[in-house]
């Protein structure tokens, strides 16, 4: 594993939060993960055996429902874990997941730290934590699906993508606008209109690229009571 | 307690799936709220300091958004705990609840298990699948509003309710029509459309009244694809 991916690892919310020595039990057993675009990193019902945490690109959480269709849960990128926080007691996937990028992925082993019951317990102190983390990221799509227009929800996200590239102006959408549309819960040509409508707030950019001319005014928009409630 | 009430708490997931000894403990102290329509059960922040069953009628969870608006994020009746999981750690709660019709609750108090440790095991697994299931829920609903249309998902909660209230012809509606709509994620005059569509396959009624004639009909338009993606 490479100082960059190790070090990406250590800062992650899941890792931050535990005592030095827990940290360096389980990274010392660590490894890496290459995947291409569009590979399967685990299916809803496979065993849990890892926490994994992407270091390098995006992988999107999801459901196949009854008739087919792939229902997007979440996306997430570096520095987020995307296993099942019931890894440590080998319990099954309750989703789908799957590389949207090229990804790296560092794979922790509960086992490096079974033998050791204090080790163990705050283990499960941040596996908590962690799944408080994931039902706080569902609550607040459940918020924004309910109460934020279409132009809303797209102004959120590119004003959160900005922030969390550290790229608050000018920034190359991370994946393709086909699964952003699936990610904010729309149909491909309502994304395209959405983006429209953001012109006025000072959003422009061609293909994959995004320019925000006016931070304040997006986020004024987004918070903007006249269009609430206009989902559906 | 009534007797009623004690049986509806004693057959609640979360109450059945606890070895008798334990449920006998935490229904021991158990004590009963009766609250009328509209009244806070606990707001966002507060401590949770004990498991809350519902045993007669209806409650919403929701979170004030910055620009003051409500974002419903589940109603829940009789047979649900509400409670945020982590009561068992005096942690405070994630969302804000409030009565949606007459109300009787029943109040657990996790102190009742405190002193024996295998007790306290047992319910620390009770509320890790509590904590799966409303993971589960949100995730239903995530898929819902992602995927499918407005009717789609009116459909969806008919059957649902009627499966619910045992009644899965005809019903009336548990709350009204304007708490149904941010429910479903809609305004309230896409919830009257969409109850107009869903005349086409067979749903009638009056006011808060439902008669589903054709259930399987009902079901396979939940399951439509040619409507899926018809979110936002």
């Amino acid at each position: 594993m490479s100082r960059k991916d190790l070090e990406i690892a250590r800062h992650s919310a899941f890792l931050s939060g535990l005592p030095e020595g827990v940290r360096a039990r389980l990274l010392s057993r660590a490894h890496v993960r290459r995947l291409g675009r569009g590979v399967p990193v685990f299916l809803q019902g496979d065993e849990a055996l890892y926490f994994q945490i992407v270091v390098e690109g995006w992988v999107k959480l999801y459901r196949l429902t009854r008739g087919g269709d792939e229902a997007l849960i979440d996306v997430l990128g570096a520095g987020l874990c995307i296993t099942d926080p019931r890894a440590l007691d080998g319990a099954r996937h309750a989703l789908s997941c799957e590389t949207c990028a090229e990804c790296r992925i560092v794979l922790l082993d509960p086992g490096a730290v079974r033998a050791c019951p204090e080790a163990r317990a705050a283990l499960a102190d941040a596996v908590l934590r962690l799944r408080d983390g994931q039902m706080e990221r569902m609550i607040r799509q459940l918020e924004r699906l309910k109460l934020m227009s279409a132009s809303q929800r797209l102004a959120t996200f590119l004003l959160e993508t900005g922030r969390f590239l550290g790229q608050p102006v000018e920034f190359i959408l991370p994946y393709d606008k086909h699964l952003l549309a699936a990610h904010l819960g729309m149909k491909p040509e309502s994304l395209s209109r959405a983006f429209g409508r953001l012109r006025a707030f000072g959003v422009t950019g061609a293909q994959k690229q995004v320019r925000i001319s006016d931070v304040g005014a997006l986020r004024a928009h987004c918070l903007q009571e006249a269009e609430v409630l206009a989902a559906a």
